[in-house]
């Protein structure tokens, strides 16, 4: 089961500290006051939004900085995963 | 009787986690103040909403996340319902 | 005596949970509230509103859910009424 | 002497209770919290407001409903006015 | 010396008590907390203000009435003037 | 070292009483709550701003007076400057 | 490892008085409230951002100063960087 985001809305999924270490990024600590690394799980189509027409520029699998407080967190199949509107993509992170 | 919504004003009805258990969807105990899933009911025409164009992207069955306290509750036939605008609903649940 | 509503105007009348229940609509007792259920007594000629294009989609006589707390209450011979924007109509009800 | 209001705006003078009783129309008695019936004293002449077309629907002499609140008193010859916008007429009262 | 008003400024004077009861205008006593009279010093040239197409519609000598609270103070050569934008005045008074 | 303004933004540096006085302008003492008189350091290009074409009025040299709150202040070789949008800039001081 | 922000933002990093001082800026000393001088480090593609056309004015290496309090602070390889939109950006430092 997964979910199909509307218009310029993104599915992406925390990234741990743990995790990322591991590709040599260096998070800070219990950062909750700190924006969040994550990963891209699915991605609305764009189009036309609010009257404006948005180009989605994310992918699933991209690895982005988002801004903290943004989007809703929803729980699909026991996993904890937030939808946010591209916008508050701040970008995408490249090894 | 029934409620045909105006312009981008779609009808849900909110899935309690005893049902959506049985599909398989894990939803948190009293979630006073998570995101719902529902079921659409009615989906107005979209068209020109507010000066803009608006394309309906959910159809009636749908399941579907929408924005806590979005929208506005209707009772009919006996039946506690929600009117809100698309743009409230985060995306489609696909099983 | 009536009154003609400009723009994207509508005069809508209150309908009490008395006349409802007869039609089968269970209205919450003391409603404060709630949303609300109207008829429709005179509708504007809609146009250019705030520079938008607005086409009006309720007729007189519709029975129609509005948003709580919206628009202005006139009183024209003796009869409680209400003047809202067509935006605050949520929704037409269909027997 | 005269006000002649500039684009969008109104000259009304509000009807007193003692006057629209007359034509027939109840006001509330003391209506200090109550929408208000007024005469269109001038109407501006429209055209491009803030960007936007606005067209004048009212005329000299419309009886009008108008939002409480709205516009800005002005004292002219020893008689009390209000400019308002046009947006801030809701209807036109007719006999 | 004197100041050019920018896009669709307006330098204006105020109007006292004592000078306008010459000209057959009752202005209220005290009036801090009401609307002003004032003449039109300068004008801007109107034009692209923020987007938007602006026409200016008073010329230098209008007698108008203004929102109070609007504009800014500003003193040259000891006297003390006021910019305003076009949109904060309500109307031109014609003797 | 000098800072070149982005897009609708100008660089402005506060006249001081002292030297204003010697122009004829008379300025009020400690004028913390009042508007400013500058002069025009930098000007940006104009162009596209936030979707909206701005076309450039003030240039290099001109005394301006400024709402006051506005802009940032910024500190360049020594000297305390202003960044303004030139819609902060209310008109120009001409002699 | 590095992020290629999206849209209208740009990467930039906080230059430090130590490193100022040496090209003959003056920072004020423990400036918190002070606006901030900065190196690009990376540049959005521009476009369609939010419905209206974008330009990048800076580049990669410009040093500028920046609105405060604006942007996301973001931590890469143990690097303190943030993230703000282009229309934060005050001004480019020329030397």
């Amino acid at each position: 089961m997964k979910v199909r985001p509307l218009g310029d809305r993104v599915v992406i999924k925390r990234l741990e500290a743990e995790e990322t270490t591991k590709s040599g990024i260096v998070l800070p600590g219990a950062a909750k006051e700190k924006p969040q690394l994550a990963a891209v799980i699915a991605v609305g189509p764009g189009g036309i939004v609010e009257g404006k027409e948005v180009k989605m520029d994310v992918k699933v699998g991209d690895k982005v900085f988002f801004s903290k407080y943004s989007g809703t967190e929803v729980k699909i199949d026991g996993e904890e995963l937030l939808i946010v509107k591209q916008d508050d993509i701040l970008g995408i992170v490249e090894d």
